[in-house]
């Protein structure tokens, strides 16, 4: 637990960026409020480690089963043509995954993602509608 | 097996990008040629899927060991400031993640990273030197 990460303290300031869609086994799972990929969300640890090395191999194989998990159900909730995968946080220290849809075409598809393109934020019926989305497709 | 396939047919294809350090038990390790960050591989799965979706659980589990164990040789031969972990490959179908260290307020520090800066390759001499602390690292 640290009182300056915002995976561990949530609240205020999580919200800054994200919208909590519930636990897993391992893991707190966020819809990420900049929706340039539709479906886009964030998988933490419930720990706070700065690097997969610093899980117990069951702990990492635990906490990889929930980013599955997530990215299977943004899958069926979305039907992207791929998701990426990525991992920085370089000046954090709490692992999460960004899990980021992308669409054949669109938004910085055949390329990296941005941390954060700050263009597209939606009215609060609209993130809800997609966190239930996600929720029912949860397996 | 595909034939378009740089991490299938490697040989050329991944000559372009890559030099093959070892193979892990789920996995194929290459240290990338661009050296923007040093030490940066790709760990790619031996099989040709599209995402860690298309593995069982316990493929999955062994492909993240490998991806950790890569990692844990990079932070022991470098000392990085932290491990970035990202995998992309929308236009491709055969599941890889970068492993990219970053170095404190050096190239990009604190953000994400280019898929290829295209900025840092070196002579031989030096791949091969990185390349035998990499390998002298993995436990």
């Amino acid at each position: 637990m640290d009182q300056n990460c915002a995976y561990c303290m949530e609240g205020e300031m999580v919200a800054k960026f994200g919208i909590k869609i519930c636990e897993l086994e391992t893991s707190k799972v966020y819809l990420f409020k900049e929706q340039s990929h539709k479906g886009r969300c964030i998988v933490a640890h419930k720990k706070h480690v700065g690097d997969m090395n610093e899980l117990t191999k069951e702990e990492r194989s635990a906490y990889f089963e929930d980013v599955a998990r997530v990215a299977r159900a943004i899958m069926k909730a979305f039907s992207p043509d791929k998701v990426n995968y990525g991992a920085y946080g370089d000046t954090g220290h709490h692992l999460h995954f960004h899990l980021v849809p992308k669409y054949q075409d669109e938004f910085e598809w055949g390329g990296v993602f941005a941390m954060n393109p700050d263009q597209k934020y939606l009215p609060d019926e609209e993130y809800a509608s997609i966190i239930k989305q996600i929720e029912t497709n949860l397996d």
